[in-house]
């Protein structure tokens, strides 16, 4: 897969909203990643006074032939209840982006069964994956479809007016497969990267190290070839987030990350497409074992720790609050001028 | 020091905040430290429906004798010049607490010239403390003056109807007594536990190590009386959120820590009363080096890492906000009964 459309960071952008940021008073980057997020964001969208007001977060639905092999606490069918909820307002996200304002849109890209509902956009790419523990979950033409449905969402969303989207997912046994594809692109041994998802137990956490193994043994995927690993390990949440993070950089959009699952799409976008790196941004840390390494191998860090285990976007809707607050210090900070104390020297 | 009127962490109260939110639509747990804040603050305030809305931060200002050891980017002026900031809202902390709609006190427990500002509440114990790289910085009974100003602050808050207070500080050179007394009660080398503050060369580094090590080797202070370390390297700021804390735990209310200021003022209440530790609520880990050896000592972890170094309370502030959306959650999100799916098992 080649990207050749990739919207240019605007450095001189960069360079004023840090000059900006700089007049404020405070201490020179004395606000960290809240600086970091304002030159950043100001730098993707190409303005030194971004409209930010309109965020969206995306969760992507689909299920994975893998829980077949018991490594999850709860069967297949609870990806469509929940996908179901999403649009009756009772989830964790629908909490939080009701809070914070912003809204939210679901996909379902690969739910194993039907789904009779109007409010979940129909982009299913198949009825559930294959079981990775037999072969390939999906053919590498499936993961470029799933790929190119979240590269369209973020074209969709930029035409409906956001500027900032965060991804979520939905899917029994994603823990699974994004372990799985840690293991592999991290170059570490899957016991070190894998955890308890939603809440198993130890027993049934032995399960899963056994399984994710011999899937990885069963399907020997290419390390270096990213759509290798996602068409044979992967989960069509996990394709359809990487190609989010894709268009982000296609259409010149901030992309917020979400946890595990939300990362592992992250590093595959980043393989595929180096410079998707600078339209990502991070949110939180998940509990899950593997998250270190995912960020370790993507060169960002995480700003929260939270100790969360959802998913559903609900770490990145809470960063789109973080980013909100920064853009309103930006905007509204007092400066040196207001505050009439000398700058302080710059750290050396 | 003996602080014998402690509230009683009420341990039903926590089972039956933990009884709601495990009965909401999502894995039992899995929104980490969210709903630790929510039996926490529960438990604290002795509700299972406790009042939220009334937020605080309370800022200390006071001077530092240590800065003529040229341990600071700037004079000890700029204390007054940004606690008078304060009042006119330029600062950040006025930003990030109109933002979130929580109120600022402002008191001056220590700054080394005369405030004439109604809105800055007098409180001074002396003009600045003694320069601790030549004696003592305070009296022992200084001490116990700055930190019962703390614990009265928390009962007029809870008169004026605040359910949480967030501390804060200014004062020039408060890294440096931060890092000193951080070195002696954790058992660190000062070079492990100190930082460039607000923006310090490499070179003005070394002297501050040079200077701090000083200060312990000439005062001595006895490691295990956190009075005589406080009233030897302390500040008045530091005295006084230690009050803060030991307030939180006399009065029933749930203190947020700010950074690495802050979060010193709470190890030392901690050893103070260790009960006051049940009353606590971390923010974020500070950017200076000395902060996780702090929350290491105190058995408490922090939730963001926005590599902030500014004080004021802006991580305080932050996190309070999260605990808005925290409880946000737990009183408006949907349940298992909404969702008609069964309740996930307990993680064994």
């Amino acid at each position: 897969m080649k990207i050749d459309n990739v919207k240019q960071i605007n450095q001189d952008i960069k360079m004023q909203a840090k000059a900006k940021l700089d007049s404020l008073s405070k201490p020179l980057g004395s606000l960290g990643i809240l600086e970091e997020i304002v030159f950043k964001i100001c730098s993707i969208s190409n303005s030194i006074k971004p409209d930010i007001s309109k965020k969206v977060v995306a969760i992507f639905c689909a299920d994975n032939g893998v829980v077949e092999e018991g490594v999850s606490q709860v069967g297949s069918e609870i990806t469509k209840i929940v996908a179901n909820n999403f649009t009756k307002n009772i989830t964790a996200i629908n909490n939080f982006t009701k809070y914070y304002n912003q809204d939210i849109f679901i996909y379902d890209v690969g739910i194993n069964t039907r789904v009779e509902n109007q409010k979940i956009i129909n982009k299913k790419v198949m009825f559930g994956t294959n079981n990775i523990a037999k072969g390939p979950a999906m053919t590498k033409e499936e993961a470029l479809k799933a790929i190119n449905i979240g590269i369209d969402s973020i074209k969709s969303f930029k035409d409906k007016g956001y500027t900032i989207v965060a991804t979520g997912e939905m899917g029994i046994g994603n823990t699974t497969t994004s372990s799985a594809i840690t293991a592999v692109l991290s170059n570490n041994s899957v016991e070190l990267v894998t955890g308890k998802g939603a809440g198993l137990s130890n027993q049934a956490l032995d399960n899963k190290i056994k399984v994710i193994k011999n899937a990885i043994f069963i399907n020997n995927p290419d390390k270096d070839d990213p759509i290798d690993v996602l068409s044979k390990l992967g989960g069509l949440d996990i394709a359809a987030m990487c190609g989010c993070f894709i268009g982000g950089a296609v259409y010149g959009i901030p992309i917020v990350i979400d946890g595990f699952i939300s990362s592992v799409a992250a590093l595959l976008a980043f393989k595929i497409c180096p410079e998707c790196r600078e339209f990502m941004i991070p949110s939180h840390g998940s509990y899950e074992p593997g998250s270190k390494f995912i960020y370790e191998e993507l060169g960002l860090k995480p700003a929260l720790f939270l100790d969360m285990r959802l998913g559903e976007g609900t770490g990145a809707s809470i960063m789109m609050g973080i980013i909100d607050l920064a853009f309103n210090m930006y905007y509204n900070m007092g400066t040196f001028d207001d505050a009439k104390i000398k700058q302080y020297e710059e750290l050396k």
